[in-house]
């Protein structure tokens, strides 16, 4: 199995208004670092998983939708509890529609938010 | 599948009393990065993977069991080869323990002893 | 010179409300990594620039105050552009008054806002 | 499910003679971070899962083999495009000729070309 | 004093042709971490050291003319051995070219080439 | 002013026996990252601070007089409390012997115990 990762960072504002949060059900913020890792089993003729640039200039695209932002205010996430579990789910459905039958296999991403925590998904993508 | 990761570190010493380890053999000591992903397939009504609060006051209850201490002199490892990947799997063991019942999934634990090496115990658990 | 240094984090929101900040004017968050690093030119009786435990504590205390916090609403900050190297200022003062007339020497906060930008404040404190 | 991870970094130059890669085409160069996680069920009756030693000494001897070189004058890479993804996975196989019969589980080769960018290879051994 | 810091990096090939260098001499290739922080004593009215972004795209700016580049085939570098130190000195010039009369202070660069070697230039810039 | 900073690890088991240090005043161990920072205000002929594979060299030499030790047992420290600031300036002292004559400037020494504490000694050392 071959895998490709690119990175990235966004700065957002939520609050998890739960009280089971705790402090967290403030609003507060956080640096996220992204991690997008495409697997599959064989490489593509140039030796790829995936043109890594592509990758790279469609994390960048998707980060700049979050980026800077209150993630509370936004209409995508009204109403939902945004874990960082979570918000790699949605990164990663953001993935899905751009890349759509583009890229056949697995995407893992994952969201740092400190060097203490951090949370990922990964599902399939049909090429 | 879903994950959620929390870290932490313990300062221990031991020796790995068997001459196949070279200078590791005498006593000596680490500092271990502990990290603890618990994965599983969906999120709760919270949108976690685990309640990462509850999860890292574990890590660190475990954590406080090891730390500033002589491995050589805990009862638990009497005439066991502490290596990084056994210490892995025996806090999978205490994290099992304390979880017992309450989380349904897969705990991977890793050790990083350096820059240059880590190892990793990773099984499932029942909710 | 001697030096000792501790860390911790925050998870903070805040808006940087000047034109000069283009998106960083919105309401937005961030991880800071909080670093803090005591130097003197001679070690104590004991060997240490200073009590490394009661250095890591006041780090967490004054964390506490600004960790899952809006900045924009904390009355310290009112009518305060609240950059990083602001607020590297402000945590030295913070230590400042916690530690008067305790610790002798230059001390240097820094904090990481991602791992592409950082910004630090030192000056001296008095014993 | 047991592992051990070792890593060391080659210094290497090469270039991606293909216009699908832009700039990557032109000659230049990279510190490539390189992992290789070895895993497997069972610990032996050392409680590891490789000899971390052997392990590091092998990644150190094929590391020796690309130190320091420009790939497109080594003959092994003749007519193949270089991206680290076939490189891990030719890492790879110098592990496989070198472990041949002696370690029995998955080796995952990972290289890492900047905080931004890495990519890794996964596939069984027989011992 | 305050200081901000802004990071980058560049993949580049460069020989240093010089037996004294030993396996370095021969053509290879490094991935350059870039590290530009400046220093003042005061913050201007926005509260600020310099303006990041501005200084962002500075760096970005230079590490533009290093990028995807064998150093052996630059005019600037004729004759010259790019050992990192010096690498530092050259990019600190270059700030200096474009900052001109911008910023009055202090600026370190630093180059990363592996965990294990960096190197840094610090000079004095008139504003 | 130039610099060059050349890191490696070592492993060692120590005790901090003075009740002020808590549960550090038991036998434990510790990781500890080291890293030798060379400064001065010129580059020689080579465009080198110092001879980076030399400065290597002599760090691993000194790291493995206390990598794989527990320093309670070593007569260098007899009735010393080796806290990481105190060990720092030994290592620099090690350095100072090996380099009589042979460097000028300012030699700093860090050792990381952890991602959270780390400590250094800086002072001239005379060619």
């Amino acid at each position: 199995m071959y895998s490709v990762t690119v990175s990235g960072h966004v700065f957002i504002a939520h609050s998890l208004k739960n009280e089971a949060f705790g402090p967290a059900a403030r609003l507060h913020g956080a640096t996220l670092l992204l991690e997008a890792e495409f697997s599959r089993p064989e490489l593509d003729e140039r030796n790829t998983v995936i043109d890594i640039a592509e990758a790279g200039r469609i994390l960048r695209e998707i980060a700049q939708t979050l980026d800077y932002r209150n993630l509370d205010e936004l209409d995508v996430f009204k109403g939902k509890l945004t874990t960082i579990e979570y918000l790699a789910s949605y990164i990663h459905g953001e993935f899905g529609k751009r890349l759509a039958g583009r890229f056949g296999g697995t995407l893992k991403v994952t969201l740092r938010e400190s060097p203490q925590a951090w949370a990922s998904y990964a599902a399939s993508l049909r090429a």
